[in-house]
């Protein structure tokens, strides 16, 4: 899944999002919330119909965001309290507060509100937030099974602008929400089972791994992904969040992972740092100034059929905006046919990893 | 013409300014001198292969962004010495330098090393600098008839790279480069009479009116633009060169100019300034923010056509890349849409303005 965190995946307009094969898109629903705001959004008639968009959208809790400020929050069982990194103004989310924004975005798929362990953490530090995590698991739940039919902009918004002929294009149609449950549990195998335990007893469309990817060594969050699969239904999706490379990617979907998001393909390209079928390429360097060969000789992407490394090197070089528009394209490309790749390998007949 | 700087329209991919119907970009000579410097594009084959755009393109001479240097720059005789606004080292253009410097990068339509005469400038000034550019013409075109042929990678380029089969597609045809003279004469309608006379004893395929849009009121503008038409010959193309708004191409089309360029469209784009049919909209504030409509109804483009003005404020307040992309391929169009406009006007029969 691309990372769309403002409704936008950062440079790419939304038909080559498509063109690309994109089917699923990720909003962030802390950004979203400060910028436009959820009102904005419902008004608008939901995320999709904001930003024309037909295809699935999964919205973060914010969670994830929130902690990350740091300095900036305050937790407390009933949720947490927060300062805008924009404004500084005060905020809160709570379980509910995040189901609510979620609905009231009208993402497709909507994560449950938890706390992403910090790393490292100690035994009581790890059990304490995988308890609270559970608690607001619970609360998540209880808010969205009361509230998910009330989308306003799913009906009537819908038939308020059916007479205006030239928005018909932009509308999306009646979409059914998921709620996904979050496992957390620090790095501990044992406390992971039990939270994928506790998560599936109350019960999920589907399930994410969360709490990876913050700091630990690779190998670590590799032991940590393969032991909690195990622990999860293979028959609904199971979802491993802000995870990782294209090898990483690609090991984890063999693994079992039906979904991963993760900001480095669009992040990277930004940085000049493109994936290809020959590793690495800072695309910055001046050995690539006078390279006249395409980027990826293996790729068929856009990029890689019509311009050259040294155009690319010059744009990045140049600080020209279309070599951040260009970079991205060619990186999503690359993350989505690395998927497209693992998905021929298990139609082919291979079994995955460590399914049971 | 949109505006090319650094061999990009910021922002916009080389397909998308093709399905636009852009016919021709500007490149500016002394920002692509600079970067990435006129060896490493004629090494990549000339500029349409480098950026791989095969419709035609013009380059400035690089007079004007010289003249824009101010403290930086001293005119003498012999050309233009100047330090590059990047890091400061010295350069000299000549009209012979600015000439080899085009022929090399392999523009389609190349100017004359000109002054651009300031405004205010006293009658003995502009005549000075009109004596000046007249001399520089001269020895533009001198070396343009010596040296034109000399286009390495029009010839031996091309065969030597037609055995790699995933270039083939960058490939530009070969091509005939056209010397422009350019008419000064500052505010004065005599002088540019006699700029003009002279300029076309000198002898070239097609006219340029420099000079202008240096801060003089737009009614001087436009008095001397229509002048100065008068003794251009008609069958031969008439440039009139950083111009304008809207309005300003429509007006000076009719009038009987055949080429314009401009940042306008553009550089306002960037800012979220935005040209429809309905007068400019300043799509930052805040009156859009839940504004469900299309930017421009009137407007055939891919953005009309898809987002709302509540969706392009959002990625504008929240500085989204997208911002600058969608904005500029509003404004190119409503552009392109306003030349097709008055095309349709002449080929309806209307006489052309000003021409005798």
């Amino acid at each position: 899944m691309p990372v769309g965190t403002l409704g936008s995946v950062k440079g790419v307009s939304q038909d080559v999002l498509e063109e690309l094969g994109v089917q699923i898109l990720l909003g962030n629903t802390y950004h979203l919330y400060l910028r436009p705001g959820v009102e904005t959004v419902r008004k608008m008639g939901g995320l999709h119909r904001f930003m024309s968009w037909d295809r699935a959208i999964l919205t973060d809790s914010g969670g994830f965001q929130v902690f990350s400020l740091n300095e900036l929050r305050k937790v407390s069982e009933e949720g947490v309290a927060f300062r805008s990194h924009l404004d500084g103004s005060p905020h809160f989310l709570s379980p509910e507060k995040a189901t609510e924004v979620q609905i009231g975005l009208g993402a497709d798929v909507i994560m449950a509100f938890d706390e992403c362990t910090e790393y490292p953490a100690d035994a009581q530090r790890s059990r304490a937030s995988m308890e609270l995590t559970l608690r607001w698991a619970s609360r998540c739940k209880d808010y969205f099974e009361e509230h998910k039919h009330e989308v306003p902009w799913n009906s009537s918004r819908l038939s308020a602008v059916s007479s205006q002929d030239k928005q018909d294009s932009r509308q999306a149609p009646g979409r059914t929400q998921s709620l996904f449950g979050i496992v957390q549990g620090g790095m501990d195998p044992e406390l992971r089972r039990e939270s994928a335990e506790r998560t599936i007893d109350i019960g999920f469309p589907g399930y994410a791994i969360g709490g990876l990817s913050v700091g630990e060594p690779r190998e670590l969050t590799r032991d940590i992904v393969l032991s909690t699969l195990e622990h999860l239904p293979s028959s609904q999706p199971r979802y491993l969040m802000g995870v990782g490379t294209p090898e990483e990617i690609a090991q984890y979907a063999r693994a079992g992972v039906d979904m991963m998001d993760c900001v480095l393909p669009t992040r990277a390209a930004r940085h000049g740092l493109l994936f290809t079928s020959e590793g690495k390429i800072s695309i910055k360097q001046a050995r690539y100034a006078q390279d006249d060969s395409a980027l990826d000789p293996a790729c068929e992407c856009r990029v890689c059929q019509r311009y050259s490394r040294a155009y690319l090197r010059h744009l990045y070089a140049s600080n020209e905006l279309l070599a951040q528009v260009l970079n991205t394209v060619h990186n999503l490309h690359f993350y989505l046919a690395t998927m497209r790749t693992v998905r021929a390998w298990i139609r082919a007949g291979h079994a995955v990893g460590t399914v049971k």
